[in-house]
This record gives C-alpha cells, structure tokens and sequence, in this order.
C-alpha cells in the first residue's frame, strides 16, 4: 500500500439517503473506522427515494471529473437484503461500488471496464453479519475505503461477467434525415431540461428544437436570450439542453422526464 | 499533542441551523482556526428549529460508528444565551459537546461516561466574550477543536456530577405477558417509522405490529413484501421499524411522532 | 510552494447550485485533479437561483471567520457566458474568486483588498476552451485551488482596477436624530429578519424597533423573552435582528426582504 493511495485517496458518495437523517454521517465514519485520512466528496444525497435513473444519470456526469483512481460508491438500494448483487468494477480511471441495479449502467456506457467482481468477501466489510436493510453502511462504503486503501477489487470477491452487469433500459435518441427524436433525461435544480440527444449529434451546425409545440434557436449561453426568454443550448453535461435565461424552464413548458423532443438541423 | 491527535483527529457536527445560511460554515471556519488539518463530518443540520428529541436520535444512531476519540458537537440550543449549561462528556469512545438540554442523553443512555464538565474556560473559546445568540461558533465548535486537538477534558471548565446532566422524559415501551406497548420515535426521510421497541425484545422469534388498525407481519427486508406493501422489521438503527417496499410508510399511514404501536409474539 | 500552502489551505465554495445535481461535486472533483491534499468547506449552496444579494449577504459574514489564506470561490452567475468578468481579488486575509457582478461587494466593503485581476490566463483553468455555461467547474474552483497551491494573483490574469469591481446598489439605513431606518436585509433559515442596521448604531444604550405596527423592546438573547414573543437583538452577524423565542420572525410578521424598520433609542 503506496503513500500515495493513503494519503491522497478519494471515495464520492451519492445516495437517496437525503441529509436529514445520519445515515450519509454513518457511512463516512464506517468510512473513517478503516482510514480516517481518506477523503470523502459528497456527489449527492438528494435521489429522489429509488429513483436509479436519476442516480445513473449524475454519477455519469461528475465521473469524468475525478482524479484517476478516486473510488465511487453509490448506493439508491431498493433491492437491498434481496436478490441484486453487491458488485464492484474496476475501471482505467477509478473504481465503482454499488449494488447491480443499473446504477452504474450510464458510466460503463461511456468508459471501459478492466474487472467487476461481486461482494461476497466479508473480510471487506464492516460486519461479517451485516444488517439486511443498509449495506451502504456495512458493506458499500467500507469496501469503497479498502479499495481507496489498495486493496486489489479481486479480494473483494468472485470474478463476474462485465457483461451481466444490469443495463438500465432507457429511451434513446434516433438520428433521422431531416430531424432527431429524443426525450428529456433529467431536470436539474435550476429547472433546466436535459435532453438525452449528445452534443456530437449538433455541432458544428444551426439547429432549432422544437418541444411541446415551441420551436426554440439554439444559443451559446444564457445570456444569449433575454431574460425570461426560452433557449436550446449545449450544456455544461454535453447534452442538448433547455432552459430559461434566469427562470425555470420545467416551470415555464410544465413538462417531466421523457417529455419528447425532435431536432430540425 | 501526539502526532495522532493532531492528524486523524475527527470532529462531527450536529445542528438544526439548515443549510442555507453559512452558520455551518462559519463553526467549521472557528474549527479551521484552531487546527486546519482536523476532519469535520456532517450528521445532518437538518433537524427541525428547536427540536431536541430528534437531535438526539440522530446523534445516539451515528455515535456508535465513529472511531474510538471522535469529538461530536452538537447544537441544538433554544436556550442560547439563557441559563442552560453548555457541557462537554468524555465517553470511551469519544466526547461530545452540546448544550445540556437533553441532547446528549440518547447516548449516554447507551454508553457509559467517564466525566463531564460545565464549559466555563473561556481560552478555549473563539472569543472570551462571546455571543448570546451563537455559542456554537463562539464556544461549542471551538471547545470540540481543542479537544480533537489532544486538550483534556478537564482543561474546559469546572467538573459537574454526571447524574446532573439533562436528560429528556420520553416515552418508554412496556413488555406486558402477551404484547409489547411503544410508539413511534423518530420517522425518517424515506418515511420509515422508527419505534421505541429494541430489537432486543422481539429478536429470535415471529412477530407482528399493530399500528391504527393495521395488522403487519414481520420480515426480514423491505424487498420480502410487495412493491407497496406495509411492513414491520428490525431497521438498521436497531430498532421495530414500520416501512413500505418502495414508498412511504408515513404517507401511508399517516402517522406522526408518538403514534401508539402493539407488537404480539 | 511551501509545505504550509499545499497541506493547510482551505478553499470554500458558496453557490445557488443547490445539492440535488452533481454540480457541487463537479467542481470539487475539479479541484482535487489539481490537488487532492486541499480541504474545501462548503458556505451554502442553498442561495436562491440568481440572486446575488443573499449571495453577497452570505459571504460578508463567513469571511471573517475563516483562517488566514483561505481562498473563497463563489458563483452565483446570471451572466455566465457573456459579457460579465471573471475576477479573483487578493485581501491581507484571503482570496476571493468570482463572477464580477456584485457577489464580492459585501466582503469588499467591510475589508481591505490588496488587487484584483481578470481570470484571463486559461493556464489555471481546467481546460483552455471552457464551456460557456459552467464556469464553476471550468473556471472558478481550478483557479481556487491553484491560488490555495500558492500561485500569484497576478498570474491569473491581467490586474484591474479595484474600484471597477461592481458593487450592489442596496439600501443603506439612515441615522436621524430620534430614531434610525433601516430595512431587512436578508432571512434566515429560522426565520429571523436581519436588518441592515449594525450593532455599533445602537450598542451601549436602550432601544426599541417599529416593524409594521408592531413595537418590539430589545433584549440580549433569544430566551430573554417567553416562548412566541417577538424579540429585537443584536444577532451573531452584528446586525441588528427580529426574532421569535422558539419560533419564525418572519412567519410571524409575514414580511420579506426590504420591509422597512425603524429603532427609537
């Protein structure tokens, strides 16, 4: 175990476990228990109560973000105690720790796994009796911290398939000639609409988006618009993205995830 | 100081000051003036204004899983500036700062402690004229620095009787010949009704719950039910918890703190 | 560099990117591929979408209290894209980074700043063509952490003019010969109304405040009053302040930010 990997080593966590209750808190000092050097980033708490897709979706977003060999553990667990595995994989630029739900499905989508192996060595964990209703606490964030500590992800356990881990089944976007179908994945705090069509599918070219009957230009920036004013846009997430400039545009178009949207190049 | 002290030393903090304002902040700035290299993890500063009960129901569930010599400030303080004592405990596994409300009997009721002591040593204060509206910035944050910092307990002020300390009158459960009495203590983010009932008293056989007419049989987790369905189990804090497979039992129930529950063995 | 620089510097982020997105740790992820060693305190990420003025408010009373050195990143940025600058400004106590519209003015006014320049050298930032939407992540938190690693201020960018800075055009309080007016400034998340009249205006001698029709004597802390009452104090932000004893000022009187205040000594 290098210097480095105890003195510089990152685990994130991300959740439905909200911040009002000590469960996030349990979790950093089971945490703490095995390494207290180790430093913690919150991704997020606030998944909304079960909600993978929501989860899969910000956890593919900050991945790319973080140092190589940073070790993210993520935990919105409604299988919990039940049939799902508890899985961790290894990939070139850090490590995932999470049950095998689909979670993970929106990183693996976007880089390349080396290993993934499923929880079954207890040594690893906080408990060899964990509770059956929050193995974030007795199993996900302590073997997150052993593996930010050097443990190799084969102590961990089996060896599995990359290829069984869950894939989410979700809407994708369809190029046409003249147009692109897509939908709305997510809707972040500022009330923007994420769409789930990529940048590369826009560059380089004018565009025009068109959504429950608005027929929106595409911008640069916020600030592009006047206040108030619908703008398409490239997000910071690099999707295809709708938003208000100083407003809420879920507010202003009253539309959810999945609401449907088409491209006009 | 040892080396120890001064490098893995973690302070946890406990308030109902929300997170919209920068009163967390500025007790982790007073924290980061006396020792910047200290770790500070959050439990939640989201319990309710005011609300000493479920403050120490969060701390008493957390206090368990940090390591041996962490230092819990906890401030939930409707007294502020009055006449109520402000305290530091010293426990075998680490020391708690609050004010003495009844917060901290939670867990005193579940770990023994060596010594208390009233905080009346104003050099280990922020200031020795501090505010009469925010002791935890001016003395509970500081107070739980120096003594992450390797400071003994009784540095901090003059010693009080550990019978002296507050503790808060709530309800117990009753175990009669065929049924055990209690109610509800605490209800969590994801709706989950936390009892009064340890696990202790219905462990090693079957049971159910009666809650406002419902009758639930006991399981071992929330996926052996139904999406949907109502059910009653040992929670991962240790105690009878009432929850729904992916939903609310509060929003189900409709049910507040104090609720009446009967379990028959 | 110093030893001092990489082990002990503190950044802090302030936004209104609230904790439901990844965006927070989006930017702390940034700030680690710089340099993991380095400690970031969150002040809130709560502030309402856009608005500057609770921004400013939040920053002016944090920074006193945090160490020497400690570098300030905040963004809360309509303008994010356009024409607005980017500016880090160097003061005896610290560094702030930031959007330049106002944000930094409160802190400004209340301290001495030594410079200013112009994030124009995308050498410190995460990447030479930045998004035009997150400057958080592409910008401000990289140049935080690279002023925390002990870089130059006037590396950054070319100096400006510190009288360039833009201030916020908020209402002052006036001082008559019998009484004071002043307005709420900000709320709290207790619900206590701050004013913009400071403490030095009405220290040392008795006084009472007029807020719509309702006439409230001061008193030193919040329990100096009977559970419900309203009560005028000085708070721990050093202004002068309308609260409840256990209870919402503001949910009281039914008042939002600008309602007027007048105090008779």
């Amino acid at each position: 175990m290098s210097d480095k990997s105890t003195k510089e080593s990152l685990v994130t966590l991300l959740s439905d476990f909200g911040i009002s209750d000590e469960y996030v808190a349990v979790m950093k000092g089971a945490i703490a228990q095995i390494n207290p050097m180790l430093r913690v980033i919150d991704i997020t708490h606030q998944i909304p109560s079960q909600n993978i897709e929501k989860a899969r979706f910000c956890l593919m977003n900050a991945f790319a973000y973080f140092p190589q060999g940073t070790v993210h553990v993520a935990v919105v667990d409604p299988g919990v105690g039940g049939k799902r595995r508890a899985v961790a994989v290894e990939l070139l630029q850090g490590f995932l720790v999470a049950p095998d739900n689909g979670l993970l499905s929106g990183v693996l989508s976007q880089n390349s796994a080396i290993a993934a192996v499923e929880l079954t060595n207890p040594k690893y964990w906080l408990t060899s009796n964990p509770s059956i209703t929050f193995h974030g606490r007795d199993i996900f964030a302590p073997v997150g911290a052993h593996l930010a500590n050097g443990v190799c992800l084969n102590e961990l356990g089996r060896e599995i398939d990359l290829e069984s881990l869950v894939k989410l089944n979700l809407p994708n976007c369809y190029q046409q000639d003249d147009f692109i179908l897509g939908c709305i994945q997510y809707i972040d705090n500022f009330g923007n609409l994420v769409t789930n069509i990529p940048q590369s599918y826009v560059e380089g070219s004018s565009w025009s988006l068109e959504i429950k009957e608005n027929i929106i230009k595409s911008q640069k920036t916020y600030s592009d618009a006047n206040e108030g004013e619908l703008i398409a846009l490239i997000g910071s997430h690099g999707w295809v993205e709708i938003a208000v400039n100083c407003g809420s545009a879920q507010l202003r178009l009253g539309v959810d995830n999945g609401a449907q949207v088409r491209i006009f190049r």
